[in-house]
């Protein structure tokens, strides 16, 4: 009978614990008992406010609150409203209009990006490549289409982007299985907080592209732009995107986009995958496939989440409270990160390279041990891999100055 | 190369052609020329009242606009918010509290659930089993986890549900896999109207029963409910959900809920999936495999429909103002397919055995030619297998009473 009763595994290891969620109420339990001054729940995903509230963008709120019922209840098309789908163009993409075809197809979140985006480009079997500090859902996508992840060392020795790391597994992959899908997130890294820099692109591509002169190969760069709005100075974040538009039809990036974190809609369950090439047969077979992927497996997209959208790229004032709304936002995360940066440097502690973003990580050893330690403190963190996850996206500026600190008493009294 | 440069096929035929959109969009053109009173436009998979206006329950939406910002904003639980859950049990099961384990994971609207139920309880390459007339999509999704369809006739030649055949395609089945999924698409089958009667249902489980006894197969009874509250009487369509509460272990009833209908929440793409046994460790495993299919497919779903769900089976007074809107459309739906009935039986035509619901299916030979005669007279349908589909949903009792008279025409002149 084997481990299920009913249910087939199907390659799959199911495990249903789930970590984050268990410290989470941990750390809602002391809360409960010591107060909220005292705690630093530095687990949760998504951006608090310095009270612990979720930071909600009104003018999206109110944008969605002025829909006609029709704009909830309708059924939106399988790839998506098109008012939308160029929204998404504009809202990745801005105002720099790529010498490329462009394609859009609606999906659930990032996540519904993603997962298209392996089922279309790759085959039962497959490896999928990423680094090894990722973002853990990768893996239960990869699993449950039946494909098998496997990582590369995002830094080097001098903490810097490891393109020679990547291009070693990817020679591997390619020459085992002659095509490759690459999962890369950046800016704003999850769970690290580091974002390529433009040299590092640079050598990205050089590699990708010296692959690719074998035209016999094909390779799909997934960039999970998630945080894409919450990195820093929304032209420099975007600096990137110039460079994917002329790349050799056998190279193909693909960009997975959420409203989730940038429109503070994480619950509306609306994203995209775009696919940028200078053959349109291959952004007319993108488009098919993916519509195929949604019609068989959550049919078409919230119609109200994709009508807000396209409503704040037709309206220049929406468009404008956004952004300034948004920036507010950013300029607390991004001030959140520097202090907590410093905290950590004056600690004696290490962290991953940290640019922006929700996450940073702070190394250690025997991080279960060390994490738990510093519960005793109120410091709630995620364990994984050699080091912890901090959320500096749900703890005030006051918690980042002291958390790391609480963090190296924590860590003393382990190693000691 | 094969057919595909850059995306993969993955055993799927992925055909870009969408008859039922192009169909649709014929209509409109003509509704453009001469008037939408000259067009039955019986293509559309919605509710519309007489003036081709989709039914949208204003209690439902008044619900949703009542949220405040975080019921939109905030994830839900990977497994949905548990108020919900607990709703959706209610929505399916009313009073009725089944005498087994009952568990519920929410999805993206019904397709969501058909999807999970068959990437959790089949393997790749698997036959998935439904009867010869059914809804387009359950091929769509069998492809896309790279399972096949096969299907049993539906009715025999009296017209009565075909026990027989699907016993026949269950028994190969059997022997060749060791376990089938069966999916039932009842009350109001989409495309044909019919119901299960009480006796189908006994002759259907009769016939399970009897394979299960084999204690080394495993079948599972997937009941799409898709028009459970669009089929009639709320207690009479809901008297078979009794006779899968004893069932052995090895014979699994899941239930695909949607909100879509039941809620006129169509574009809010939220359902469930729900599973009944009388032994604990199966409803677990459930929960556990289906959590993880969300985790890595979508995520989480849509909380605002959660949310607007759970509201309505918390409030008394607003369930009851949901009932009777619903009622009323209901009213005029049933006064639709009586009416098509009769006109069906003038016109000389047959039709598949028709109870209720959404869609009819009108009898003729050479239906895409016939289909097409129609559009001259201003009627719009879609061919399908040796029949046509008649949208009774979406077009006004005038028309459901002329409708049939320009079929029977069209064919007339098509045969001769």
């Amino acid at each position: 009978m084997g481990k299920y009763i009913m249910a087939e595994e199907n390659f799959r290891t199911i495990s249903g614990e789930d970590k984050i969620f268990g410290i989470n109420k941990l750390a809602q339990e002391m809360i409960q008992k010591v107060g909220k001054e005292k705690v630093a729940n530095a687990t949760v995903g998504t951006l608090l406010d310095d009270e612990g509230n979720l930071v909600v963008l009104s003018s999206v709120a109110d944008a969605l609150k002025q829909l006609s019922p029709n704009d909830f209840a309708e059924y939106a098309p399988i790839a998506g409203i098109p008012s939308y789908l160029e929204a998404v163009k504009k809202a990745v993409f801005m105002d720099y209009e790529p010498g490329c075809h462009l394609e859009a197809v609606a999906t659930p979140g990032g996540t519904g990006a993603i997962r298209n985006a392996i089922q279309n480009y790759t085959r039962r079997g497959d490896i999928v490549l990423t680094s090894d500090w990722y973002w853990g859902p990768y893996n239960t996508i990869t699993q449950e289409l039946e494909r098998r992840l496997n990582t590369y060392s995002l830094f080097d020795q001098e903490g810097k982007y490891n393109v020679d790391a990547l291009k070693e597994k990817l020679e591997q992959v390619l020459a085992f299985q002659g095509r490759a899908l690459i999962v890369l997130n950046t800016p704003s890294h999850n769970p690290t907080g580091y974002s390529l820099t433009s040299d590092d692109w640079d050598q990205l591509l050089s590699v990708l592209k010296q692959f690719a002169a074998d035209s016999s190969k094909k390779i799909v760069l997934l960039v999970d732009v998630a945080y894409l709005d919450f990195a820093g100075d929304a032209k420099e974040v975007r600096a990137f995107l110039p460079k994917l538009e002329n790349l050799p039809h056998n190279l193909l990036p693909l960009i997975a986009f959420s409203m989730s974190k940038s429109y503070t809609m994480y619950g509306m369950r609306c994203g995209a995958l775009l696919c940028m090439s200078l053959d349109k047969a291959i952004v007319d077979e993108f488009k098919l496939v993916n519509s195929f992927s949604n019609r068989g497996t959550w049919s078409n997209g919230t119609r109200s989440a994709m009508v807000v959208l396209s409503r704040i790229f037709a309206d220049p004032l929406l468009f404008e409270k956004v952004v300034k709304e948004r920036e507010a936002a950013l300029s607390m995360l991004l001030s959140r990160g520097r202090i907590f940066t410093e905290a950590i440097e004056k600690s004696g502690l290490t962290m991953c390279p940290y640019h922006s973003g929700f996450f940073a990580i702070v190394l250690c050893e025997n991080p279960e041990a060390v994490a738990f330690e510093a519960m005793k403190e109120g410091v709630f963190t995620v364990p994984m891999g050699n080091g912890i996850r901090v959320s500096i996206a749900s703890i005030s500026e006051e918690k980042c100055r002291e958390v790391p600190e609480k963090l190296a008493l924590a860590a003393g009294r382990i190693t000691r």
